[in-house]
C-alpha cells in the first residue's frame, strides 16, 4: 500500500494574533483521509496534543504510524469509508507548520525567540473548515477554540481529556518544564538551530520526563515499573539508573529531541497556559458556551490526574446549562491521561453514533 | 528569652554504611527540647523531612522559628514539658551534619560526589537512644528504619504522610530533579564549593519547583492560585511571569540555595528512592512490622497525592495483621502532603494520648 506523504498548504494572507503581531506568510502541515463529499458536509477536522503533528493514521513513508491509527481508518471510531478527515500540525510545532525553527523571510534565519507568543486560539484561527472539530488534551482545547471563534462553521464537537482552561498545577509543570529548556546552556537565548553543539536536548529531556510522569497515573506507575530494578539484581549506590522507571524516563526523554523541537516546545505550552474558554465571559463557562453552537461529545478517563474527569465533567454540565446539547462519557482507563492515544473501546461505538 | 543554638555531636567510631563503605567521623548537628527524666524513658526522636534541619521549634539565634513550632512545644502534641525531644540534621544533610558539602578530612577539601551515597537506614544508624520516635515524610521513613534497626530500643512510633516505601512516580520525581541539577553546567561533578559562580542555583531551583507541586493538592493550588495574573491585568505574550503561580515556584525555586546544599539533595533524594521497608522480608510488609516491636500511629492527610492516604493505611493494615498495635488517623486536609507542616488539630490530641 502507498505510504502516505505529508501536505504543505501556505498562506499569504496575514493572520492577526492575540499578542497584537501578525504572521505572514505561515505554512500549514496536513494530511487528509478520506473523500469530501459534494455538499462538503462531511469534514472533521482533528486537532493533535502537545507533542502530536499531522500523521494522525496510517502508515508514512518516514516509517511512523499515526499516532490515533487505532481510532481513524476504514470502520474505526472517525471512518474514513464515510468522512474527510484533516489533521494538521499546529502553529508553532516543528513537522512543517511554521514555528519558532522555521525560516524568518526578513532574516532568513529561523524565528527562533523572534517568533510571536502565541495562543490556542491563533492555531485555530490558522486552521479551518466542518461536519466535527476533534481533539484530545490540547487537541480537545483547540476543538474548543474552534467552536468558540467559527461557530457557525460545525455542528459537533469531541473533547477528550481536556480541560476549559489550563489549571494552576498544569500551568505550574509547563513552567518548569519550560525553565528547564531555558536554563541548558544549548538553549542559547533560542537561537541554536545552527550550533554545532546542537539543540538544548538535556533541559528538553527534563521537560519530557516531567511531561511523562503527567501522562500516566500514580498506580498505573506502580504497575509498570513498581520499585524493579533495570539491570543489577541490585542497588548501585551511585546517581545512575537503578529503577526500571528511571530507564524509562531517562530513554523518553533522551530521544524527544530527535522528533521535537525546544522552541516549538516553549511556544506551544505558553499557548496551553493562555487557554481559557471562559475568558471572552469573564469567567462564565455557561456564558461561553450559550456563545457556540455546536453538539458536545466529551470523553475522560479515570485515572487521568493531569485534565481530571471532574473538569471534563464540568464542561459538560455547563454545556448543558446552557442549552446545548452535552454527554460526558467517563472511561474506566487505570492508565490516566494516556489513555486517549492506546484505548479503542468503549469511545469507537460512541464516536460513529454522534457523528452519524 | 534566649534563642536556640544548634548543638554538635562528633563521633569518631567508623560509620558502616549500606554501600559498603565507612565513614569517620561524622558530625550530628542536634538540638533537644525539655528534660530528660531519671530513667531515661522520656525521650523522643523526631526526624525532618527532606529539605527540615535540626531546627524542629522555638526561636534559633539564626533568626527561624522551627519547622513545626505548632506541634513541638510546652502543652503541644509533643510536650516539652513532659517529654525528652531529640532532632538532629540526618547524615548528608547541609545544616551542620556530615554531608558532601562538609570538609574530607583525607583531602582537606569538601567531599562533592566522593561523599558515599547513603540510605535512610544509614542515617538512622547515626542516630540513636526512646520513648518514640516521630517524623512526617522522609521522617517517617527515618522513624520506620529506626524501629527495624533497634526494636528493642523504642515502644512508639509516629509516622506522618509516608509510605513504606518510596513508589515509582516519586521515584520518578527525583530523578527528573536530581537530573535539573546536574545538567547544571556550574554543578562542575558536584565540586562547585569553591567555584566562584556559586552551586547550581538553577538546576536546584527547577527541582525545588518540582518538590513544590508535588507538596500540595491539585485542588488547593486552584483555590490558592486558580489563573490569576501576578501584576499586569492581562498576558504579557512571553515566557516570562504572568500568572501568581509561575511567580510562587520561581520564587521558591530561587531562594531554595540560600538554604540547601545542591549535592545533599541529591544524596538525600537518592537515600529516599533506596527505602523500601519491606526490603529485608523479600517484599513482604507484615513479615516486615512483625520483625519490630512497636506500637504505631500513622497519620495520613486526604489531599496528599504524593504519598496517599492509601500507602499509609496500607502500612497500618500490615502492622495490625502483624499483630503489633496501629492505629490509622486519615486527615482531612485540602492543602495535601503539606498539611503535616501547618496542621495542628486533630493530631495534637491524638498524638498527646499515645505518648502518656
Amino acid at each position: 500500500m502507498t505510504k502516505r506523504t505529508t501536505l504543505f498548504h501556505t498562506v499569504a494572507e496575514p493572520l492577526a494574533l492575540d499578542g497584537g503581531q501578525t504572521l505572514s506568510p505561515y505554512t500549514l502541515a496536513y494530511q487528509t483521509w478520506g473523500t469530501l463529499n459534494a455538499d462538503r458536509s462531511n469534514a472533521i477536522l482533528i486537532f493533535h496534543a502537545l507533542s502530536g503533528d499531522s500523521h494522525l493514521a496510517g502508515d508514512h513513508e518516514d516509517g511512523r504510524t499515526g499516532w490515533w491509527d487505532l481510532m481513524v481508518g476504514p470502520g474505526r471510531a472517525f471512518d474514513t469509508d464515510r468522512y474527510f478527515i484533516i489533521c494538521a500540525n499546529v502553529l508553532g510545532g516543528c513537522k512543517g507548520s511554521t514555528g519558532p525553527s522555521s525560516i524568518n523571510p526578513v532574516t532568513g534565519r529561523p524565528y527562533a525567540m523572534d517568533f510571536p507568543v502565541i495562543t490556542l486560539h491563533d492555531m485555530v484561527r490558522a486552521q479551518r473548515p466542518l461536519l466535527a472539530v476533534v481533539g484530545p488534551s490540547m487537541g480537545g482545547m483547540l476543538a474548543l477554540a474552534f467552536v468558540q471563534l467559527y461557530p457557525e462553521m460545525t455542528g459537533r464537537a469531541v473533547v477528550l481529556a481536556c480541560a476549559h482552561a489550563n489549571h494552576a498545577q498544569a500551568i505550574a509543570w509547563n513552567k518548569i518544564g519550560r525553565r528547564a529548556i531555558m536554563n541548558d546552556p544549548l538553549w542559547r537565548d533560542g537561537n541554536y538551530y545552527d550550533a554545532p553543539e546542537g539543540p538544548p536536548k538535556r533541559g528538553l529531556a527534563v521537560a519530557r520526563m516531567i511531561g511523562h510522569v503527567t501522562y500516566i497515573s500514580e498506580g498505573a506507575m506502580d504497575r509498570k515499573f513498581g520499585r524493579t530494578l533495570q539491570a543489577a539484581d541490585k542497588e548501585s549506590y551511585s546517581f545512575g539508573v537503578d529503577y526500571s522507571v528511571e530507564s524509562y524516563l531517562a530513554y523518553q526523554g533522551g530521544i524527544f529531541h530527535q522528533r521535537f523541537d525546544a522552541n516549538s516546545y516553549l511556544y506551544i505550552t505558553r499557548a496551553i497556559d493562555y487557554f481559557d474558554f471562559s475568558a471572552p465571559t469573564a469567567g462564565d463557562l455557561t456564558a461561553a458556551f450559550a456563545q457556540t453552537r455546536a453538539r458536545y461529545r466529551f470523553f475522560s478517563y479515570d485515572a487521568d490526574w493531569l485534565y481530571s474527569p471532574e473538569r471534563n465533567e464540568a464542561m459538560a454540565l455547563a454545556a448543558l446549562a446552557a442549552g446545548r446539547e452535552a454527554v460526558h462519557h467517563k472511561i474506566h482507563a487505570p492508565l490516566g491521561h494516556d489513555a486517549f492515544l492506546v484505548l479503542k473501546e468503549p469511545q469507537t461505538e460512541l464516536i460513529a453514533q454522534f457523528l452519524l
